[in-house]
């Protein structure tokens, strides 16, 4: 294991769990905390470089040296020595467990601003590919979902009616990071309808009961992927002229496969269908 | 709701937490137990209706009616008018919170047989198409790709060198009981290549560093998808003359994805092609 970049000595170390800098930080586990401060918390060696390497705002980094461990330290410290300019904050081996995420004590926690990213500032290619996830309601799906639309490199993931915040501390693990490197937008369904419609991408609503299966549709052309929440699907707001409903086949006894499971199915599609 | 098929009136009852059938059934949501008993406890009244359905050798339900709630009761209570000949135990609502999975109360909790299928008994079709999950590791997992298994129609599905039992509770629940859909196998690595070569059947085996876009082979022909673990990928025994690697394209800042979201890409990729 390498050590860490930069050394601790004659550097302050914050040992007490009453600090109001740490307890501000716990307090980024509960979603309230998060609107509050308009920060978020980010766990995992890897997902705390992932954030750095795509210049996410991170505002510190809090760093318990002795305790880093694990496959993810080296990336870490060489990506950490790369971004000379992140604030690091030694702290105590008692105060990095009360900041930690359960037993993942891994010796790095994150705290990262959040920025409200609208429609209206996202900058599309000419023929973008566009995810849409609307009322879903797990972190876990979420960042499953940023996973593959990282891997197909689409442009953006809209999140309709969201019932989880983007940035929840458990979506940015499920991602493993890479939440970091997609545009994400918070939105109501019908300004990601209007939005759409607006930029002329076709509109493909995955539904149980959609009539045209997924691989007959042209995706080559600007194409958003619209999922609804695992237990309802899509609500009647996406049931309009204009909006196609497409249907994965289902040759077995179940009805429905996991959203995520879904997405992942469709947006590999575009990418074959694309290269 | 459906009021429960069959009348409870002058029908034993079990209301101690000390019966030996109960003590038992308990003891199922352990391995060893799972082992030692050749038996599974089956949770959810859609898996157990779903394991009804398709002929699973239920034991017994446990049956606490006046619990029996949520939007599968009534299917489950159809279903089990439709199987007269399943034997039904009554138990109180103590009864049935011991045997139930944690908050999960349904009224209702089957005992299964487990049955060893060895490859040997595997009747396949002339084309079939097989999934083999090697060495995986959580339930969530192997549940989750049983669900896309089932959703395609695929012929088999082969634990190789399995690290956790099928039939574990927590991957019958997260299969949603696609589970008792498909036919399902625990086999060596080697039992398992030996079994495909016999059988004539192509292996395509998913490595990140695969060299062959796995969208760029022919699936149509006998073929068995071939997917590694969680943490460490495909074993060395998969790397031999016969097998073609293959990949998905990452086009993001990570290099891998979920084991059941490759699972669900190559599978319905098979699909498609077989259209």
């Amino acid at each position: 294991m390498k050590p860490p970049v930069r050394e601790a000595l004659g550097m302050e170390i914050i040992r007490s769990l009453q600090n109001a800098q740490i307890k501000a930080a716990v307090k980024l586990r509960d979603r309230r905390g998060r609107t509050q401060q308009q920060r978020t918390i980010i766990d995992g060696l890897r997902e705390i470089r992932r954030a750095l390497e795509c210049g996410f705002p991170i505002e510190t980094i809090f760093l318990n040296p002795e305790a880093l461990s694990g496959p993810e330290a080296g990336p870490f410290s060489r990506t950490l020595a790369e971004h000379p300019e992140t604030a690091i904050t030694h702290v105590s081996s008692e105060v990095m467990a009360k900041l930690s995420f359960g037993e993942r004590l891994e010796g790095a926690v994150a705290v990262a601003k959040l920025f409200q990213r609208n429609l209206q500032d996202v900058k599309l290619p000419r023929c973008p590919l566009i995810a849409v996830i609307e009322q879903v309601e797990k972190p876990g799906n979420v960042g499953a979902i940023l996973r593959t639309v990282d891997a197909v490199g689409a442009n953006l993931l809209i999140s309709a009616d969201g019932q989880t915040d983007l940035f929840n501390p458990n979506a940015i693990r499920a991602s493993l990071g890479t939440i970091f490197s997609v545009p994400v937008v918070d939105a109501t369904s019908e300004e990601t309808i209007e939005f759409l419609q607006g930029q002329g991408v076709q509109m493909l609503a995955a539904r149980v009961d959609g009539s045209i299966p997924y691989t007959t549709v042209d995706m080559t052309q600007p194409t958003a992927l619209i999922l609804g929440s695992e237990a309802h699907g899509l609500s009647d707001k996406w049931h309009q002229a204009g909006i196609t409903n497409i249907h994965l086949p289902m040759h077995g006894i179940a009805d429905s496969l996991n959203v995520s499971t879904t997405a992942a199915v469709l947006l590999y599609e575009a990418l074959r269908q694309r290269s």
